[in-house]
């Protein structure tokens, strides 16, 4: 999928959402662990229910093998599914990946080919060569963890190098690799604030923001200071959205709380 | 295993080499590719011809995940085996993992408890509460990217932070995290000349040691400026051992060059 095409999705459903499928079988509703595949029934269900209100549905990879083998099959199962019957959204895979050049290679062949995903998720630790084999896809999208969510964002991600802190430097160097026009960032709601210094360094570039909800963001903090002239913000939700029941209504009350979201970001979008 | 145990064998095989099984379909003889699973096929018969000349080996688990779940069985058919017929060998899924807490938890899961290896490779990216899910595991370890072999290492890791380089802060860092002593970490062998700085910071650990050989690094240097007292390096090495040769005899030619980093191994711990 192209960037273009990923901005006339937003604007045709007047919604930046992503929604995470962090799949845990200790969350999802007990009807459903009778099931063969309990873990692509619960993502179906939630993507038919919500799909019309979301841009974007990102597994995390982390969720999926902890199962094994039968966890990357229900992992295969639901990008299959998402790429079948729900072309128009755009995939993530939440995998944070990073090596050496000819092994980077390899887990872009995994996600880009294997598994057909439109963007993969990278850390930036291992540098330039560690990065550039993902942006040699075309039409695919390199994710890259700039500033995250969680506390350990400031054990070095904040730390001063060279006269400002890491993530700026890690933005600023990557804007110089090859096809760095594949490369979108990651920034963690939680810290609202970042964003006006960060929309300095890639005014452009496409951010993916986790922490609102469950995490404690807010959206009209982070769309106040993040967004640029063609959106630039995808908005991920996860557990508040996926676990908003445990009954056997989640999928209807998942579409409750996407709902929600989806029309405080037309709000916002409308009133720009 | 305990580190005690990996010691042990390192004295009793006189190696501390660690053998990475980076499958890689192309590379293999071609005979292998009428099998099942060649790509099992291939380090059984790898691991059967070296198993008392290495006291580790680490699939890179980019090689497997390229393949999808054929791949992943291939994985899980391999660490199987190892357990099973030589369980004195220590482990190391190298997979680079880390992200937020609970979800680096479900990494931990997948590599200690379903896949039952002794270690997980993980980034120090986003910090504290990325890699101690891993470290509350017993008998389990954590080995950290610290300063890596390639030229990406130059991007950040060597940056200067706050009056030190990145990976400096990375190594004292860790080191007041919870479950520490289960931290081994990665430092490639292309800059032999940091060692000296690194056992500073982390005198006793066990560092683990890739860019021996293909990548250009010196088995006498590292060890000359990174052993300590109970050794505390495993040097690793893939495409020199595994792919040296490309025709049926490719398990002895594996053995043969296995030989020589024992034989140079056993030397520098009858010197020292």
């Amino acid at each position: 999928m192209t960037t273009k095409q990923l901005l006339e999705q937003i604007q045709l459903k007047k919604s930046f959402l992503c929604i995470g499928l962090d799949v845990d079988l200790n969350k999802i509703p007990k009807h459903l662990l009778e099931l063969e595949d309990p873990i692509f029934e619960f993502n179906k269900n939630i993507i038919d229910a919500t799909h019309d209100l979301c841009v974007s549905y990102k597994p995390n990879t982390a969720f999926y093998e902890a199962y094994g083998i039968k966890g990357w099959q229900s992992l295969q199962k639901t990008i299959e599914y998402i790429n079948k019957n729900y072309p128009e959204i755009f995939t993530i895979a939440d995998a944070k990946r990073g090596d050496i050049g000819n092994t980077s290679s390899m887990y872009a062949k995994a996600f880009f080919e294997d598994l057909n995903f439109d963007s993969v998720t990278v850390a930036p630790y291992m540098g330039k060569d560690s990065v550039e084999p993902f942006l040699a896809f075309e039409n695919k999208h390199t994710i890259m963890l700039a500033l995250t969510s969680n506390e350990g964002a400031f054990d070095f991600q904040t730390k001063n190098v060279e006269g400002k802190e890491l993530y700026k430097t890690v933005l600023e160097t990557s804007k110089g690799w090859k096809n760095s026009e594949n490369l979108m960032y990651v920034v963690g709601a939680t810290k609202a604030e970042y964003f006006t210094e960060i929309r300095k360094i890639v005014p452009k570039s496409f951010l993916l923001v986790p922490g609102v909800g469950a995490q404690g963001g807010s959206l009209s903090e982070v769309c106040k200071y993040g967004m640029n002239d063609e959106v630039g913000l995808l908005i991920n939700s996860s557990r508040g959205i996926i676990y908003a029941s445990s009954q056997e209504d989640f999928a209807q009350k998942a579409r409750e709380e996407a709902l929600k979201l989806q029309q405080e970001m037309e709000s916002i979008l409308n009133n720009r």
